[in-house]
């Protein structure tokens, strides 16, 4: 089950961190030529995935700024997912699909039968179950990330409004991602069903843990974001796990902090790529000493 | 302004169709080779626009069915739209994009600046104002169709629940569309800002036309779904205009039905599509009269 190998890959490195390769071409040393854009992204995604694969257990690869360089972009994605998937991560595919049934088979095929190499997808539950019940037929080998409660500004304009049965908007998807999630339960008592839960917002994620303890969650928001470990930590469960907390321009951007002068990108990353894993395992250890 | 050209092509045809090009390979007549799906996808997406130029306004290119043929579908999407867009349909990309405001940024770029060009993308406003204000920034010149209620048959799960205020999910998300859309209203009164509203609500379609009165409809649902016609009356404005419908399978496999025997594809796509046309401009001119 892909949940277990996820939690067990955290567990062996003590690192809940997924590396976010959200690579914007301007995030390169150098401008790539026209036309070189896809190229220079994957070379620089592979520098960090060789460097980080002892450190981090997972990457999250964010789409959107592959489409945006066209196919020299989306063949740049897919061997990004191929060669996390060869060195050993877990592969999340950050694309926050949703459809209606017959179109959902069309992205679960896509992304879970080998044509754009993924083991999670993120996808938006806003359609309701039909929309979502494709991707669980890859279930349990390949998991899903339903967004409940999302990182951005204004999340909670429509995520924080109150139904008459007393729930938000948020804590109405998180319940139906809860249900979708119970036949996929894993051996560390997770399901393959997760949700997105927004660093951000540390109330609204202690909140959801107790509310959903067997989801487990992908949390973005950490450093560029504003979010840190002590922000964190009531969104762990009271092992210090249940969680994978995504760090992008955090890490792809570390190179240009002048702390690290002198370093090449890859090293950069990778230096707070351990400051932020031991800012993680504190709170982790935290949670465990209180319990 | 985009949305001015839109209605002036669906006026001048007469026909508020979109060829729904959501073409999956087992659609074609024969299957296509190991490798060869998006080729082949391609020649029978160039033939149906061909074919229906003088009778439909616009195509609505659903984009799951190419990312699940990997590299090779992204580049027959890529051609379909600019193929459509030379032949001077309005391109829809139905992509359904939803992400924090730097990503959906890289997604507005994708769509908007000629990488995949579409003229209009369709995207799902659960995050809020700063997950759409990205693509605004190419507005009027691109629209965009926000989901308010979707076709499919569980759309009501978590959209048709109420709100403390009064208003269900998909009315509080119509009113956001609405709001987003003014400062983009062109001459006809409608705006770039449009909604997606399924043909298979015809009660909640013809309530959200009162409550979004300058909001274009994109209406998926019609055909295979089940939609007709008549259902889709009370969505239109008093002069029959404001709606576009979608139909896909209806008129990408006419060429099996038995009426069609001896037809290639492309000409029973055409005797679909005029019968589709006559059967919505029957109902356009009801309203007229009715107004």
């Amino acid at each position: 089950m892909i949940i277990d190998r996820l939690i067990e890959r955290i567990n062996a490195l003590q690192n809940p961190t997924a590396l976010g390769l959200d690579t914007d071409p301007s995030y390169l040393l150098e401008t790539p030529k026209q036309g070189g854009e896809g190229e220079a992204v994957l070379a620089f995604n592979k520098a960090l995935m060789d460097a980080l694969v002892d450190i981090v257990p997972a990457i999250k690869v964010q789409v959107a700024y592959y489409e945006a360089m066209g196919l020299p972009g989306m063949a740049a994605f897919e061997e990004t997912l191929a060669y996390g998937k060869k060195l050993g991560y877990i592969v999340i595919a950050d694309c926050k699909r949703n459809d209606i049934g017959p179109t959902a088979k069309a992205y679960a095929k896509a992304y879970f039968a080998n044509t754009f190499p993924a083991d999670f997808l993120t996808v938006n539950g806003y359609l309701g179950t039909d929309g979502i019940a494709p991707f669980l037929e890859y279930a349990p080998q390949h998991g899903i990330f339903a967004l409940v409660k999302t990182s951005n500004p204004s999340s909670g304009e429509l995520q924080d409004m109150r139904f008459e049965d007393g729930r938000t908007l948020y804590e109405a998807m998180a319940d139906r991602v809860s249900e979708w999630g119970i036949p996929y339960i894993g051996r560390h008592g997770y399901s393959a069903v997760g949700a997105v839960v927004g660093a951000t917002y540390p109330e609204q994620g202690a909140a959801l843990r107790k509310r959903m303890p067997e989801t487990f969650f992908l949390v973005p928001g950490y450093g560029a974001q504003g979010a840190t470990g002590a922000s964190l930590a009531g969104t762990m469960d009271e092992n210090g796990g249940g969680i994978i907390v995504n760090a992008s321009r955090s890490l792809l951007l570390a190179y240009r902090k002048p702390e690290y002068a002198g370093c090449n990108f890859a090293e950069a990353a990778c230096r707070e790529a351990i400051i932020m894993r031991d800012d993680l395992r504190t709170h982790m250890r935290g949670r465990r000493t209180r319990a």
